[in-house]
C-alpha cells in the first residue's frame, strides 16, 4: 500500500535541534517526524517523510508524488525563495502541496522575504515551530477529504 | 468572566459571502464565527469575535486584548499591507498574536504580497479559506498552554 | 426614499476654499454639494453629500450604498494613495463607483501618482476642479440608466 | 470659419469596435466622431476630429491646434505613455488640452499606468468608453466659456 | 479661554512606559504630560494633551487646531510612515506644527525610515526621549511669539 | 494576387552590411530580401519585403496586413523596447507576427533587454544573423497552414 | 560513433502533455523526441535527447558535449532564469548551444522576463511550441555546417 | 554643392521664442539659424538647418549625411530621452554628432536626466541657451579638420 | 581649560547670511557663534565653535572631541548624506553627538532625504533655523548631566 | 590684479598624459593649462588654472572665487558624481560655473552617469577632450559679457 | 585519520585552464590542488580537494565536513550568487569557512556583484588566481590554531 | 632608499583597538604595523604605513606611490563606498594595489555592501582582522615578483 501523505524536509534540515536552535527549535527531525507520522495515523492518513539538500530531487519527488500521494506537505527551506524548478512542480501537479516553515520568515533576512513556492501552493503555515507540520498534517486531513 | 480568545475581521470581511465568493469562498461571518466558537469550546476556550473597518479600533482592541485575553487571532485584510500602527499595537502586547488569511495573499497583486504585521506575529496561516481559522484556534490553543 | 446617487468627500476636503486654493479653487463644499444637486435633480436623480477624514467611515459608507444607491461619486483625497481597505470596498460592492480629484494628481508629488482605488472604480475625471463633480453626476446618470 | 474644437485620435483608434472589443467596446470611430459632432454643435461648438498613427503627426496637428481652435480633446493611446514630444508640444501650447482614455489605463499593464501627458494637461476623463468622449465634449466647453 | 497649544500623541503611545522601554523609555504618558503641562505654564502657555489611535482623529484634531490653538506639537508615530491624509492636515492649516519622536527613527526599520510629515512641519525633533517634547514646548513658545 | 506574408524591417536596417557589420553581419538588405523570397516561393508563399525608419509606418502596416497577408514577420529593430503602439497593432490584428532580432538582445546594452512587443508575437528567432529570417519564414509556413 | 547532436530538456519537461497544456500543448515529450530526431536524420545529424531536473547534471551534460557533440539544443526551462552555474557551462564550451523555449516567456510572469542563459547562447527560439524544436534542429544544421 | 554641415533640430523647437520663455529663451529658430550660418560661414563651412517633429525624420536626415555632410549638430529634444532608432542611426554613421540642448537638461524633470543619444556622440554641449549653437558649430569645425 | 561643549559647523555653512537666503535665514555664522555662547554660558558650559569645508578635518574634530568635550552639536551640511567616513567617526566615540540641520532636508531634493549620520548621532533638531543650535545647546546641556 | 577666470582641474587630472590614454588622451595638464591662457588671454581675460585632489579645496577656491573671478570653469572628476558639497558651493556663489568634461561620461560606468554638479552649473561641455576647455574659455567670455 | 582541511571546487571549476583563461589563468585544477596539497602539507594540514558542479553535493559536503574537517576553503563559483541552501549550511555548522574566489567578482557581470556566502564565511580572498587558494590555506592555518 | 611597499591605513582606523572591538578587535594600530613590518622584512621588503582621514590625502598618497613603491595595500575604510576619487587614482596607477578589510564587509549595513574600489584593485582580502594585512604582504610579495 502506498503512502497517502509525503512529507519533504529541505536543504539542512537534517541538523535541526543543533543548527541555529534560537531559529528553528530544539526538536531534531527524526522526532518530528515522528509526531508527524503519530498524528497522521490518528487521522487515518499514511505518511512518509524525505529530507534532501538537492533541488532536483525535489523535483522528482513531487512530480512522483502526484501518482502515489493525495497531499504533500512541504519545507522548502532555502529553495522556497530561489527555485523556480520546484514551483513549477507544484504547479503541475493536481494534489494539494501544502508549504510550512518552522519560522516566521518575514522576520528574517530580506532576501527570504519572498517565496517562490507559495503562489502554487494551496496554503501556508509558519513560525509555530515543529508544532506547524502538526496543523499541516491536519490541513491536509481536511483538504484529502 | 473575560473571553480567552479574542477574534478579529479586518475591514470588508463582514461581506464575507457576497464579496468576490471565487476568491473568499461562500460561508458568511456569522456562519465562520459559529464554527470558530464551537471548534474552541471543544478545546475548553472562551471565544470573542469583533468586525471593523477602522484600523484605529483594531489598535484599541488589540491594546485592550492583552489584560482581557490569552492570545489573538487576526485577519487584518486590507491593513496587512498598510498598517504600521496595528503592527506596533502587535509589537506592544505580550500575547500571542495568529495572523490568518483566507486566500494566498501571495497569489494576489503585488501589493498584496508584503505583511506589514506578519513580523510581530507569532505565526501565519493562510490559503485554507475558512477552515484556517480552525486552524488558527487550535495553534491558539496549542500557545496558551 | 433613499438616495439614489452617493458623493463621498474625503479627508481634508471640508476646508476647500480656505486650504492651499492655488491648488484645490476658493468654492467651499457646501457651494460644490448645492451646485452637485441642482445637476442631479435636473438628470432626475437624488443625491447625498458626505464628509469624512474617516478611511473607515468611508469603507462604512460604500458598503452600505450597495443597499441604498445606485451609483457613488468618491473622492478619496488623501486615501486615494494608501487605502487598501477602500479598494476593497469599492471592488466588494457592484455599483459603479466614479473617482473624482480637483486637481490633476499626476502634477503633485510622486506618492500622490498612484492611485490605489483606480483599478476598481468605473471611471475617473481629474483637473476641471470643481466642475468635475457635474461632469461626475452626468456619468453617473449615464452609468445608472 | 476655423473649428473650435480639436479632437485627436492617436494610434490604432481606427479600429476601434473590432480590436479588443472585451476592453474598448463595440462603437466604431465613424460612429462615435458622429456623436461627437452632435453633442458638439448642441453646445454650439464646431468640432474637427483625427485619427493618425504618427507620433510627429501629433504634434504638428497640437502646435497648429493653438492658432485654430479654442480647445483639443487628445487620445493619445499608446503614446500616453511613451511620449515627451506630445507632452512637450502640450505644454507649449496655451489652449486647453482634455486627455481622455476609453478604459481604465490603471486596470491594464503596469507600462500603461504612467501617462506622461496627463501633467500637463487640464483635465482627464477615463473609463467611460465612447461616453467619456460626450463628457470630455461638455468640459471643454466649460473650459472655453 | 482655549488651549494656546495642542500636544497630540499618535497611535500605541499610551502604552509608554511598558511598551518595549530599551526603545522608548520608563516614563508614562502622564507622567510626560504633566511635566509637559509644567514647562509649558513656565514659558505662559496653556496646553492640552489627547491621545488617540485613529489616523482620522488626528485629521479632526489638526482641522480643529487652527481655530483654537498657535501651535501644536504633534508625534504621529507610526502614522508618521503612512499617512498622507494627516499631512494633508498640516499643510492645510496656517499655525506651527512641530514633529516629534522618541526615538531616532533613522535607527530603525527601513520601513520607518520616510517621514510624510516632516516636509510640512516647521521642525522636527527626534531621539531626546520624553525630554524632546520640552525642547519642543520650546521650540513652540519660539515660533508663538 | 496579394503578398501572402509580409517582412517588416525597422529602423536603421537599411543600413544593414556596412553598419556596425561585427554586430549584424556583412549581408546587405536587398541580398537577405532575396533570399527570403527564394526561401517563401519553396514554401508556396508570396512574400513582400518593406523597410521603413517610421514607428507610425509601421503601425500603418501592420494594420493593412490583416486584411492582405497571412502573416508577418517584423524586426521592429530599436522600437523594440520603445513603441507601445507597434504592440498596441501587433495585439490588434489577428494574423500571426513572428519577431525576429538578427543579433542576441540579451547579449546588449540593457535598455534592449526588454520587448514590449515580444508578449504579443506569437514567436520569436534572434541571434542567426541573415539565417534567422528563413527560420522566420518556414515558422511562418507552419502557422499558416 | 557519438551523437552529433545533444538536446537537453530541463525540469518538468517530463511532464509534457499533461501539465498546463493551455501554455505548453498537448504533445509528449517522447513524441517530440521522435519528431526531432526524424528531422534531424533528414539534416544528417545524429541526435541524442536528454530530460533531468537537477541543474548539477545540465552543467556536467554541457561540459561533456564539448568533446561529444557538434551544437547543443537546450531548453533550460524553470532554470533560465536562476541558473549562473549552467550559464558558465555555456560560455565555457566552445560549440554552439541554442536556447529554446515552448512559449512566449515574456508573456508570463515577470520572473521569467529575463533569461540567464541567452546571452550566453547563440540563438534563441520561443513561442512556437513543439515545431520550435525542429526550427531549433535546422538552425543547428545551418551553425554545424 | 553639398552642405558640409548638417543642423537638425528636433520637435517644437520651431516654437522657440514663443513656448516657456523661461526656459528656453526668446531667441526664434529662423533667428538662430541665421547665427549659425554666419558664425559657420566665417569658419569656411557650409550649413543646412532643418526643423522635424517627427522620429522617423531625424532617422532619415542623419542616414542621408553620412553622405552629404563632415558632421552633424543635433538637438534631439524630447526625443533625447525615447528614441532608440535615433540613437542607433547616430551609431551606424561615420561623421562625428554633436548633441546640444538649450537648457541644463538634469535641472529639469527625472525623466528628463537620461540622454539615450549622448552616449553615441561625440560630445555634448548644453546650458548656454542660443549660444550653444555657435559653440557647437566651433566644435565641428574643430572635429572636420 | 578645555571647552566642554563643541560645535562643528559642516561645508558651505560659513555662507550663511548671504547663501539662498530663502532657505537658510539671514544670520550669518559669527552672530549665531554669539548666540551659542551666551546661551551655552547660562546653561554653565564652555562652548567652541568651529566652521570647515573638509570631511577629513571633521572626523579629526570628532575623533579629538571624544577626550576634550563633553558632547558634539555637528550639522554636517552636505556630508550628512555622503560621509561615511563622518558617521564611523561619530559611532566610534563615547560623548553624545547632537545633528541639526538649519531647514527640513525632507522637504528639499530627493538626495537630501537620506541621513548617513542620523542613525549614530543621539537625537536631531532640524527646521528652526538658527534657533535650532539653541534648543541643541539645551538638548546637550539635559545629555551632559 | 586679480584673475578674472578661474579654473578647477578636480582629483587624478594631473595625471593626464599618463592615466588611461585612450580615454583621457596624451595631452598633459600644463600643456593645457597653456592653451587654455593662450584663448583666454586672446579674449581679453585672465585666467588662474588649479588643481586639487581634495573635495573640500575645491569647496574653499568656488568660495573664494566669487569675489576675485567672474566666470570658473570646472571639471569636478571623480567628485561630480559624489560631492553634494561642491554642488552646495556652486549654488551659493553668483558667478557662473562652467562644468566641463574630457570624455562623454555617459559613455562610461552607470556610477558616472550622474552629475550632482551639472544641475547648479550654468552650462556644460563635455567629450571633446582637452579641446573641450578651449570651449568652455568661450562660453565664459560670453558669460561674462 | 581525516583530513583536517577540505577544499571545495564549486561548479565549472573543472574545466580550469581550458574556459576563458583571460579570466580564470591557464592552471589545471589537479596542478592547482597539487600545490594546495604541498602548501597545506609545510603547514601541517592534511587536505581534501572535490569539485562538484552540484550545489546539493556542496550542501552535503559541508555538513560532513563539521565533523570530518577543521576548517573549509570554499569556491562556490556560480553558486555564489544564488545559493542561499550553501549559505545555510555553512551557517549552520561550526568551523569556519574561508570564501575564495580567482578574479575579482565586482569587476564582472552586475549579477556577480553579490555574494550570498560572504556574510557567513569567516574571511574572503579574491583576486589573486590560483595564489589565492595558497593564501587561503595560510590563513586556514591562522584559524585552526 | 625608498619603501618597496606602502600600506594606507583609512579614516578612524587610528581608532582601533578603542572603536568598536567586537567588531574591529583589540589590536591598536602601532600593534599591527609593526606585524606588517616584520613580517614584511622577513620577506625582504621595506614598509611604509601611513594613516590618515582625507580622502584627497589618500588621492595623494596613491599617485606618489607609483613613483616611489612596488605595491600598495589598502584600507579605505569608508571611503570603500563613497570614494570614485580614489578609485580613479587605483586606476591610473599601474602597481598593483591589494584592498583588505579587518571585517567582512557584506556582514554590515547594506551600504556598506558594494565596494567602489574593488573592481580596479588587484585582489581583496577580508574578514580575517589583523591577520589579514600580513596575508596582503605575503600577496603583495608574490605580485612584485
Amino acid at each position: 500500500m502506498k503512502a497517502s501523505l509525503l512529507v519533504i524536509h529541505g536543504p539542512n534540515l537534517n541538523l535541526l535541534g543543533s543548527r541555529e536552535p534560537e531559529i528553528y527549535g530544539t526538536s531534531t527531525l527524526p522526532l518530528i517526524n515522528e509526531q508527524i507520522s503519530k498524528r497522521a495515523s490518528q487521522l487515518g492518513l499514511d505518511v512518509h517523510c524525505v529530507q534532501t539538500n538537492h533541488e532536483g530531487k525535489i523535483v522528482d519527488l513531487l512530480q512522483k508524488a502526484e501518482h502515489d500521494c493525495k497531499a504533500v506537505i512541504l519545507n522548502p527551506a532555502a529553495y522556497t525563495h530561489t527555485s523556480i524548478a520546484i514551483r513549477d512542480a507544484i504547479a503541475a501537479i493536481s494534489i494539494p502541496v501544502i508549504e510550512i516553515h518552522l519560522s516566521q520568515i518575514s522576520k528574517r533576512e530580506p532576501f527570504r522575504h519572498t517565496s517562490l513556492t507559495a503562489p502554487v501552493c494551496t496554503g501556508m503555515i509558519s513560525g509555530f515551530g515543529a508544532h506547524g507540520y502538526l496543523l499541516a498534517v491536519e490541513a491536509a486531513a481536511l483538504l484529502i477529504k
